[in-house]
C-alpha cells in the first residue's frame, strides 16, 4: 500500500524534502541541506511535523550524502518520523524542464529517465541536479517508485498560438525554442485549490494566477487549463522579478551581443543583475527591501516598485482579455500571499476589469481569503501555494497507477 | 505667409513626397521616387491632387538628384502644382528616432541638425537616409524652414514605469537603452481624429490605438497622451509583424548567439525572416497572402493569424487595463483600415472588455466608422490614418511660430 510520500527538490547545491503521510496529506517532516559541496561545509535543517526548526552544520559532499543525512534524520529515534526507509513507499522529484515531451508527471523508469537526462540542454543548471537526486533516491530507496514532477507541465495545454515564437519554424524543430513556462506546479496547485474555494468544478474555472515570488509567472486559465503564460523558453521572460529582467526589446540582447558582451556574460547580466535589484538602486532584490526603500522615499526603489506592477497589471488585463474574461485573480508565492503594499499596487488598478478591491482585507486577512468585497464581478483571491503537496499528489496518483 | 508645405520621407533608396497647401490641408501633388542609386536606373511615381499617378523610369544616383527630379515635376508648366519652387513654404521631414531627446517636432537649425546626427546610433539604416533628405532640401530651398517630425515624438509622454527595462540603468545612461516607440505620427493622427469623431476632447479622450501595417504597434492613450506603446529601442519589440517576430524570450537571443550566429545574423533573423514570414510558411509576410492561405485552409498560414491575433487581443487587453479603461479600441495602417479577416480575429475576442462587435459594419464599411454597435461600452473603430498630412500640421505649427 501506497501511504508515505517522500518529496525531494534537489537544486544545484541544496536539497529540500517533505515527507507525508498521504492519508490526510499530513506533514510528517521537512528541511533541507543546502551549501552542499561548499568549502566551509554544509548546513542541514529540519524541521518534525509543525515543531520548531532544528538546525546543524553538516559534512555532504555531493547529493547522495545529503541525502544520506536526510534519511538518518527521517529515521531517528528521536527526531524521525519513520520506523525505516522501508516506509517511504513513493517519491516525488521537482524537474525543471519537461521541454514538449512530457506533459503530465511521470515514473521514473530507465526508459523515461534517460529521456529526462537528454533534456538537460534546456536546464543545463538546474537539470543535473534534479536528476542527481532521483540518482540517490534510486541507490537509497531500491524498489521505490520515483516520479519526475515537472515545473513545465501544467502548461502543456497552450495552444501554438501563445506558445510559438514568430521565429523561422526550423529553430523550434532543430533546438525546441518555443513557450513552454514554468511554475507549473504551483499554478496547478492554485488552480485546484481556487476552484475549490470558488465551489465550481475545476474545469469551469477561469482565473489569472500570479505566481508572484523572487520569480515571478502569470498564468492564464480558462476551463482549468492553461491558456497562456508569461515565462517562455526560459523563466527569463515575463514580468519583472527579483533579479530577473523579464520582458525587453529582443534587439537590446543583439545590441548587447554587438558591443562585444558574450552570451554567458548577457545570460548573468538578464538573470541575475537586472529585474528589481538592477533598478532598484538599493543592492537587493527583494520586495521587502524594496517596498521598504520606496516607503522611505527612495526614488528608485519606487521606480522599481511602479515598473513591477505595471509589468504585472499589463498581464492580468492581457491575461483576462485572452480567455474572454475571469472569475477570479489569484495571488500566490512569497510576495502574492505577503506583501499588502505590492498587492495593493496592483489590485487597486483593476477596476475596469470588475474588480471590487477590498483594502480593508487586503490590509488584514490571510490566504485563502477574498480581497474583493462581496458581489465583486471579479474576484481576487489569497491562495497559498504548496508546490511540495502537489509533487507528493502527482507521485502518490502514479505510485498508485502503477499499483 | 506659410502656406504650402512639403513633406519628405527620405528612406534608404527612395524619397517619398507629398506637398500640401495647408489652406483646407489640399493635397496639391504627391510621389515617390524609388530605387535611388540603383544599378538598373531608377523609378518616380507622381500623381497630381486626386488624379491618375503616372510612373516613369529616371536618372537619379542620390537623394539630391531624386529631390531636383521631384523639384522639375511640381514646377513642370502641364503636370506642376506650383508656380515656382519659391511657393514652397516650409518642409516636414519623416525622421525615425529622437531618442530621449525630441519630444516634439523641431525646426531644424545648425545646432538641432547636428543633435539629430548625434543619434543615428539608434537607426543606423534609417537615420543617415532622414539626415540626407534634409540636407537636400536646404541647398534646393534655402532659407525655408525644415521640420524635422520625429516617429518616437508622440510616445515621449510614457511615464518612466513604462518605458524603462529592467536592466542596470548604467545601460541606459551607457547606451539610451529604454522604450522608445515607433509610429508616433500614425498614433497622434488617429489619436486627435478619433477624440474629434467621438466629439471628445482629446486631453480627455481614452484609446487603445492599433496601427497594423507590414510593421505594427499599439499604444495606450490616456487623456490624449501616451501610456505605454508596444516597440520599444526599436521597431522589433511587441507583436507579430510581416517579418519581425516581436517579443520573445530574451534567452531565445541569448541562445542564438551561444550558438554561434552573429548580432547582424540574429538581427536579419528576427527583422527580416520572422513574424509572418516566418510562421505562415508562404514565402510572404503580406496580411492579404496569409489570409488567403488560411481560408485555403494552409495549417501553417492559419497559424501565423491565430498568433498575430492572438499578441493583439493580449496587448488591447493590457492596455485597455493599464489605462483603466478606454472609450474605443482604434484600428489604422494599410491591415488595421482594410483587413476585414484580420479585424475580425480580434474584435470578436473583446466581449469581455464590453466592446459589442458589429460583424455587419466590419464586412461592409469603411473608416472612419464604428465597428461596434450603438451602446456598445467601449467602441471600436477604424480611422484612417495619414502620417504626411500629420507631418504637413506639424511643419506647418512650428513654421508659423517662428514667424
Amino acid at each position: 500500500m501506497i501511504r508515505n510520500v517522500l518529496v525531494v527538490n534537489s537544486g544545484s547545491s541544496s536539497l529540500k524534502f517533505t515527507v507525508y503521510d498521504m492519508e490526510g496529506e499530513k506533514k510528517l517532516a521537512s528541511g533541507l541541506v543546502e551549501r552542499i559541496g561548499g568549502a566551509t561545509g554544509a548546513n542541514m535543517v529540519y524541521r518534525k511535523g509543525t515543531g520548531p526548526k532544528t538546525e546543524k552544520p553538516v559534512q555532504a559532499r555531493d547529493h547522495a550524502e545529503a541525502l544520506q543525512l536526510v534519511c538518518a534524520a527521517l529515521v531517528d529515534p528521536e527526531s524521525g518520523v519513520l520506523a525505516s526507509l522501508s516506509d517511504v513507499d513513493a517519491i516525488g522529484h521537482r524537474v525543471l524542464h519537461g521541454a514538449d515531451r512530457f506533459k503530465d508527471s511521470v515514473l521514473l523508469t530507465p526508459e523515461t529517465l534517460a529521456s529526462v537526462r537528454e533534456l538537460i540542454p534546456f536546464g543545463p543548471l538546474h537539470m543535473p541536479a534534479n536528476i542527481g537526486g532521483v540518482e540517490a533516491c534510486e541507490k537509497i530507496f531500491p524498489g521505490v517508485p520515483n516520479v519526475a514532477v515537472f515545473d513545465t507541465a501544467f502548461h502543456a495545454t497552450m495552444p501554438e498560438c501563445a506558445a510559438r515564437y514568430a521565429i523561422p519554424d526550423e529553430l523550434r524543430v532543430k533546438y525546441g525554442f518555443r513557450k513552454y513556462g514554468f511554475h507549473g506546479t504551483s499554478h496547478k496547485f492554485v488552480t485546484l485549490a481556487t476552484a475549490e474555494f470558488l465551489g465550481k468544478p475545476v474545469d469551469q474555472v477561469n482565473l489569472v494566477t500570479c505566481h508572484l515570488g523572487n520569480g515571478s509567472s502569470l498564468a492564464a486559465v480558462k476551463n482549468g487549463k492553461v491558456y497562456d503564460t508569461t515565462m517562455g523558453l526560459t523563466p527569463l521572460a515575463g514580468v519583472v522579478m527579483g533579479t530577473r529582467s523579464g520582458d525587453i526589446d529582443p534587439a537590446v540582447v543583439v545590441e548587447l551581443a554587438r558591443k562585444g558582451m558574450s552570451a554567458d556574460e548577457i545570460d548573468t547580466l538578464l538573470n541575475k543583475k537586472s529585474g528589481l535589484l538592477g533598478v532598484g538602486g538599493i543592492d537587493s532584490g527583494d520586495m521587502r527591501d524594496i517596498v521598504n526603500a520606496a516607503e522611505s522615499g527612495n526614488e528608485s526603489a519606487s521606480l522599481a516598485l511602479d515598473m513591477w506592477a505595471h509589468r504585472i497589471v499589463q498581464y492580468i488585463g492581457a491575461y483576462f482579455t485572452l480567455i474572454g474574461g475571469a472569475d477570479a485573480i489569484v495571488f500566490t508565492g512569497g510576495i502574492g500571499e505577503n506583501s499588502r503594499q505590492a498587492r495593493a499596487r496592483v489590485l487597486s488598478r483593476l477596476a475596469c476589469l470588475g474588480v471590487d478591491f477590498d483594502e480593508k482585507a487586503n490590509e488584514e486577512k490571510s490566504g485563502p481569503c477574498f480581497l474583493t468585497r462581496p458581489g465583486s464581478k471579479v474576484a481576487a483571491i489569497v491562495m497559498p501555494t504548496d508546490e511540495e503537496l502537489m509533487i507528493a499528489r502527482d507521485a502518490y496518483r502514479i505510485a498508485r497507477e502503477i499499483g
